[in-house]
């Protein structure tokens, strides 16, 4: 690639929300912007994260000079364990992003990664770019955008933001030097799309601390808040409210003990050892002088919450005079389990406060009128919306034209398809690869589509096992087959069909015997047919059927 | 039971939203109040449909005079034939109800069906019980509440109602007719508490058709809407839209050409027949001239809009130019499904319109201020809060606190527990039985929690298979035990655990042997012990272990 070309090709998080990882390439240098990774949907049974593919990073592994990191969300920072076992690179993220991301490399044993910290303001060299950070607010502290120097021209990632102009942590979004770079020319802006459906502005997370103030200033007996564990401006808020009202703060669910910790020690939660109360210690105070903070708010099934609504949890409950509060949006697809949780903390009595009923959640994420604001500051030439499904990114794109920028100017692109900069004209690349790499268990060996489809079959049809035993020399049946289910239905109704089941399988072999075919695959073929025919007939279902044949 | 008592039963519909199913006795008479299925959740692989437990209605089937319907949805005649093909007893509900009914029947090819029709205002005696019919509104045309008149007093099955005071088809809930019942003296209210949580009045289904009107009229493409097929009243606005656009209509999806036919013999849509576009027949007509009424609403994956989508519908195509409506708002647990065929739509190029976006829905449930209104008019002195999930049930007995009922005369039940009257008392029964059957597959025998759950871990950790083949008399293993696994991992990851499983297996079999141990429970006991300790060590995963023993 000469040298006055730039590439930046998404990787992972257009047309999903999830999984961000974008390449920027020029002359022999690459970096990666956010390096992160996604949950599975229901689709995906027994996958346990999904990260994007890193083909194309290992096709160019020598120009791979580094990782930049906006903020600390798993979507963002959850592939750079699995990149640094495999490329030696350093890590540019700011202070909290990399406690955050320190806290997974241990979990993770990787002991060398050369991690370094930057900050809102900072200007650095890299892999032949020029990169700057600049302030921006976010659901999590300590968020940056990244203003990219190419020799192409200036590009702009703002990674996940908002404009909240009354921050909890005093820092607002730079919206003075985002100025200053569209005053200088902004090549092309890569921005986020979450909210692009969205009309007016997100409010400010001050405004849920009003409400959670409120709500706990109220409550008699002990407060429970739900909230996600890197929401750290909120959790801060539950804070302040906890000392507003002279309770003290308990601590709870694995993520957010770690996240508190990591929090406090960093300087980024105002929580004082004093007032803060260690899980197992929960219960030996008056339940009117606690609020305890707890994982559980998207209602995962083995997080905190959920388990006190299912009085599970080892230590903490629930009752009547308790009060709870779930301070989050439920993420499409989390809406039952969330209702679940809901439902089961009322039914043990107690009082239940959340979104939409009650203001104790606002998004993390910019609306039309703040997209349309960095639009205009920024005045990039080419619009890029990025971070989002297809249709936030095309509602970006649609206030991109509004603000009147070409519709030739702006690209809504999907995973692996990248555009380049040439000669001050855009164009889109060809596909590379992108596709989803299933992490399974402990096995870091991807996951196939044939095995999620196998598993899918399993779950909705169960299988059926047939161990046929038969003589070597002639092909013949010895005795009678053997039939088992599993998954398939309750043995009251299987019973029948399995003695009936036995009866095809053995009318087939005697069949093949007769025709004297004693190849295996063929005879498994055969009972695979047979069997299959005859089940869905019988039950409408299609379980995996295994024909066994043991020679005697 | 003495004839002064009178006892209600919940069997479905409470703390959840789904199979309403309610019996009401009194002396030797037992009539049901609707007869629902539900869809099961993710949480049930390989069920097709969730049916109320019919234990109950067995134990008393000697008092069972009959079934009442409220309106013709799924979850309140869902049951219907299944009932049918054990009690031989009447079903009344109103003519559309009855049309659905029919047409259900015919499907499981009952052709005894004892089905009478009622209208709003009729009144008739039933199993020793005074019913009246009372038109109410809600998103499927022939809704009625239910007025019993009892020995213990009056008491009022609200079915799922909204208020619509410019309904589509001009037939308002008769306020008036609850008002003189009120004036009369409600003894109890079970009132539906879907929208409880809503503030306000829940906007009249008229709003979506000047929606609609203005989408089709600036339309210059092909219009696809998509909706419930038994929303007759959207339906019917988008026949009226299309009218006054000068286009056909077309209609696609089975369940939509279904209800459409039942609709249009029944008098419930006004679609000429020279209006209308048989699927196959839809792209004859000018992308300019038709509207295309379709399933897929909920982002069914097999449904019309969600093939059309994915671009594997047999006859229709949406593109660039063309117009979708997705004119419903997604059900919980459905958002992704909803998402991905917006999304898939829009990557087409067509427009896409969608809740909340626009105001192409509208709920068909009372909110708030319309439940406030009910409890004014009918004035009842007891109060169930029916249909809705706990929390629901809950925000619905708060607004019947606010209206003066004494919190002691509100009843929060559970499907199973029942509600006795009597000398002007009223008590809570003890709990019956009120589970879940599910159906599966073409079999209609209940499917246990136990194969739920081996589906669900054959999904996660799929299934290792072990056939050893060993020696009658003594125990000992002949050549190497074969090791097949379904839905574990890819293969080339599995190939070495297979080879090591093969080994952990020959080494158990070894140690038995030595022992003489030649209990086949004990050997595959000892078989599934060592292997699945060993594949928990190397995978984390703990599929399903299937040891079999082929004696030779």
């Amino acid at each position: 690639m000469d040298n006055g070309t730039l590439q930046v090709i998404p990787l992972g998080g257009l047309g999903e929300i999830g999984k961000n990882m974008t390449a920027v390439r020029q002359g022999s240098g690459m970096i990666l912007v956010d390096a992160g990774m996604t949950f599975p949907d229901d689709e995906m049974p027994g996958i346990d994260l999904v990260l994007p593919d890193f083909t194309y990073i290992r096709e160019h592994a020598n120009e791979f000079k580094g990782i930049v990191i906006t903020h600390g969300h798993e979507d963002h920072v959850g592939a750079v364990p699995y990149l640094l076992r495999e490329f030696n690179v350093p890590v540019y993220a700011t202070k909290l992003t990399l406690g955050l991301i320190k806290s997974k490399l241990q979990e993770f044993g990787i002991k060398k990664g050369d991690l370094r910290e930057i900050k809102g303001g900072d200007k650095m060299k890299l892999g032949g770019f020029g990169l700057e950070f600049v302030d921006v607010n976010h659901s999590i502290p300590d968020a940056v955008a990244i203003s990219i120097r190419t020799t192409a021209g200036l590009i702009f990632f703002s990674g996940d933001y908002k404009i909240d102009l009354t921050p909890i942590d005093g820092r607002p979004m730079d919206l003075a030097r985002m100025s200053s770079l569209g005053e200088e020319g902004v090549l092309a802006y890569f921005g986020d799309s979450t909210n692009s459906e969205r009309p007016g502005h997100t409010p400010s997370e001050r405004s849920v601390g009003e409400t959670l103030g409120r709500i706990i200033g109220e409550a008699t007996g002990r407060v429970i808040v739900a909230s996600f564990a890197s929401h750290l401006h909120r959790i801060s808020q539950v804070v302040e409210a906890a000392k507003a009202h002279g309770r003290l703060v308990g601590v709870a669910g694995r993520s957010m003990v770690r996240n508190v910790q990591i929090a406090r020690d960093l300087g980024y939660l105002d929580l004082p050892k004093s007032m803060m109360v260690e899980q197992r210690d929960i219960n030996k105070v008056p339940d009117s002088d606690i609020v305890v903070l707890m994982t559980g708010s998207q209602g995962e099934p083995l997080a905190a919450l959920s388990r006190v609504a299912n009085g599970a949890h080892k230590t903490i409950e629930a009752g009547p005079g308790d009060t709870v509060v779930v301070a989050a949006h439920p993420i499409p697809g989390n809406e039952r389990g969330v209702g679940r949780t809901i439902n089961n903390l009322m039914k043990l009595g107690a009082e239940v406060h959340y979104s939409p009923l009650e203001a104790v959640h606002v998004s993390g994420h910019a609306a039309k009128e703040e997209q349309k604001l960095v639009l205009s500051l920024l005045k990039p030439r080419y619009l890029v919306p990025f971070h989002g499904e297809f249709r936030h990114q095309y509602h970006h794109a649609q206030t991109g034209v509004e603000l009147g920028i070409p519709r030739d100017n702006i690209f809504v692109l999907e995973n692996g398809v990248g555009v380049e900069f040439k000669d001050g004209k855009a164009r889109k690349l060809d596909k590379v690869a992108s596709g989803m790499f299933l992490v399974d268990g402990g096995t870091f060996g991807d996951t196939s589509d044939s095995i999620i489809r196998e598993r899918q079959q399993l779950s909705e049809d169960g299988m059926f096992i047939v161990v046929a035993r038969i003589n070597a020399q002639n092909g013949q049946l010895l005795g009678e087959p053997d039939v088992i289910s599993r998954g398939f239905m309750s043995q009251q109704d299987a019973n029948g069909l399995i003695g009936d089941s036995r009866d095809v399988v053995t009318q087939t072999l005697e069949r093949t015997a007769k025709k004297q075919i004693t190849d295996w695959g063929e005879l498994k073929k055969e009972i695979r047919r047979d069997l299959s025919g005859f089940l869905s007939d019988k039950s409408q279902k299609r379980p995996i059927i295994l024909p066994l044949i043991v020679e005697v």
